[in-house]
């Protein structure tokens, strides 16, 4: 089938009528979806219920003689800072473990260099006139958040298949008011791309004009596969120590979606000088995190062998959605010049570069259907996408069924929204 | 027996001769005991280990449709917001539920002041010239160091019986740089007072110059009496509104020291217009503090009277240890003229005024000795202790055999340290 733009004006209008018929079944359904975050689904979450049984006596609690109970051990029980250095790669003594969430530590990490400085910080940054932060688009809408809420200003770097454009990247850290970057190497959100040997490469060998220029790792999805096999990841830590900038990374990681997203473990790793660094400023902030928790999930997830294992069952769940979602957007919207995707192998998202100045419009659309979508821009930066073009498809909590519904629905929209764009008129709906 | 100002140098020679052998008695013993912080017992932690199994099915993760294991829900469950409410007295709807550490929410509460503003902030504080914060002293040294790590003036204000001298604080607040003060109003951290009634209505009356002054009510030992019944306890966050200025007050809690201290649940309670604002805030930290967590608390804790109830076996643990303590302050040091210190009814510390000017040297003798106090000074402002005078004692951890060698290790050291004050030499211990 041609595309849209060889079209005459009659065959597009008697496409938008087939279309439009379409939207109009779907409105009788009443649906009320919401696929905007990447939620992992009840299924997911059932897998995994050994964990609340894995602690049941008090002996249990204890291990190499401290007491998973007790105040102390601010960095993390030993155990768990083993387990994490096991599935990143990097040593124990470069890891922070630490509560429920992983954006609590990356957010607490800008904070604190807002507030006190970070290791290599001239001054901390509220001193500073201004910070500027590199954020990759389309992104982590709750990475650009932190960074905006600190009033920094936010720089859209393109993404590319093999990552963040790095020519720029290089030529903007000359900037010594550029003081970090946001990035998802593995399975990027949204769009998810693993970035390129050669990225991570010009990655650990950065030359940033800012000393304390800070690379927030978000490795969210380092073992999150659902098609296909394990792909390993080298370790950033070691390559930007080799490189000689070993302060320059910090890399984040959380079980949110191997455990409880609401009730999971974090860490930070990052060089041990770093580490040191750190422990000084957290050390006002808390006593220790729960280490009950943390041995929790030691003696459930056990090393990184065992996590793969469990992430295999998670693929089970989630390959078939993402599979159906790939194979709607194929079967709807293939050849039309209308938009365009990437197929991701792991992660929580598919990520849709519809034509530009209609993805507001698709999502609008969609809200008539009673379909909810992540908001059109927010991949970027203040949440404006210049092109108005990415969309953000999180396919993880709903049933099969709903999620197909979804997707037609997402199809229908975004056709019928390419459709007034090329006619020059807008439907009545 | 008369004060030692009353004695000749000789007899106190004599007493110092006696003690010296005692010092040596105890030096034999190679004792290793640590009384410095305020950590629960083992036998304590074991009162509460139901909490372990308290939810071991999927399905009781699930509480009125919300499934704990997931994100969502900010502010915390509704149903451990209603508990928090009924162990302080307040609405659910003033009352965040945060995670394992209320001292994390005090530290985020002052680093958003800092670099964001609070809800009636005319500017973040890092803008401000000056910040100074008031410090009732002696007092808790991790208040004192979030407050000094962000670089405020620390200012004391000298305890009394009944609270802070509240004449001092009414006329310091006239000052629009003092923009807070650190309370913790029931058994109050060292010396275990409680506030008057006069006192908690003068600070619900305050009115200070700055608009955004926060009174960091640290409620810590709200319901930890080790002796007598339950002392109830008014809720200061509608007295505060009632006298016009709801937004001035924080309140904080915690199980660290009714569950584990590091695996409980936190809270901050203040006005709904405060809250609202602290969700907006908190909103880019995180998407939600662990549920499960909260769920498991609100199930084994129930409510505040089931609470009480398990209070009350934490005061069969805690109640003989503090009359151990006292009962040997009592014998050794009674109408020496060296030492007073008040008989709490609750809370987790002793603290005794020592002859000013013997602080120091009373646990630099005690350190001889192998028993680890809190060191001295650190319940002051910058770790100073202007009179070198008070001394926490922590009782909790240690078994009460181990407990009554520390105290005569402690009772020897002071009555030395005081003799040397005297006769103005140095023992060559």
């Amino acid at each position: 089938m041609a595309g849209y733009a060889n079209k005459t004006p009659e065959e597009l209008r008697m496409e938008a009528e087939k279309l439009l018929a379409r939207f109009n079944n779907l409105r009788q359904e009443n649906l009320k979806l919401d696929i905007s975050r990447g939620k992992p689904s009840a299924a997911q979450l059932d897998l995994v219920s050994d964990i609340l049984t894995v602690l049941t006596d008090k002996s249990e609690c204890i291990v190499n003689g401290t007491d998973s109970r007790n105040y102390g051990e601010l960095a993390g029980l030993p155990c768990a800072r083993a387990y994490w250095a096991d599935v990143l790669g990097c040593k124990p003594s470069q890891t922070f473990v630490g509560g429920n969430a992983s954006l609590t530590l990356m957010y607490d990490l800008i904070a604190r260099g807002y507030s006190h400085g970070l290791k290599d910080s001239p001054r901390p940054w509220c001193k500073e006139e201004k910070i500027k932060f590199l954020c990759p688009s389309p992104g982590y809408d709750r990475h650009f958040r932190i960074t905006e809420s600190f009033g920094f200003e936010l720089i859209t770097v393109p993404m590319t298949p093999d990552g963040p454009d790095m020519d720029m990247v290089e030529e903007l850290v000359k900037d010594a008011a550029v003081k970090g970057i946001w990035c998802v190497p593995k399975f990027s959100n949204p769009q998810g791309y693993t970035y390129s040997e050669e990225t991570v490469d010009r990655f650990a060998n950065l030359k940033p004009a800012a000393p304390d220029f800070v690379i927030m790792w978000d490795n969210a999805y380092c073992v999150h596969e659902f098609e296909g096999e394990f792909q390993p990841f080298r370790d950033i830590i070691a390559l930007c120590a080799e490189a000689g900038r070993p302060n320059m990374i910090y890399e984040f990681a959380s079980t949110s979606k191997i455990t409880y997203p609401g009730a999971g473990i974090s860490v930070l790793a990052t060089s041990e000088e770093n580490i040191a660094y750190w422990l000084k400023l957290v050390g006002a902030q808390t006593i220790s995190y729960d280490k009950v928790n943390q041995l929790r999930h030691v003696r459930y997830l056990q090393n990184k062998e065992h996590t793969l294992q469990l992430m295999k069952k998670h693929s089970t769940i989630m390959g078939p959605k993402f599979e159906m979602v790939l194979k709607m957007l194929r079967g709807e919207l293939t050849n039309k010049g209308i938009a365009h995707w990437h197929h991701p192998q792991g992660g929580y998202f598919v990520c849709v570069a519809a034509m530009p100045g209609t993805a507001k419009r698709t999502l609008e659309l969609c809200q008539k259907l009673g379909v909810t979508f992540t908001p059109a821009g927010a991949t970027y930066p203040y949440g404006v996408d210049p092109q108005d073009s990415m969309i953000r498809i999180a396919p993880s909590l709903p049933p099969i069924k709903e999620l197909q519904l979804a997707m037609e629905a997402f199809c229908v929209s975004l056709k019928l929204a390419a459709l007034e764009k090329h006619l020059g008129i807008s439907f009545d709906i």
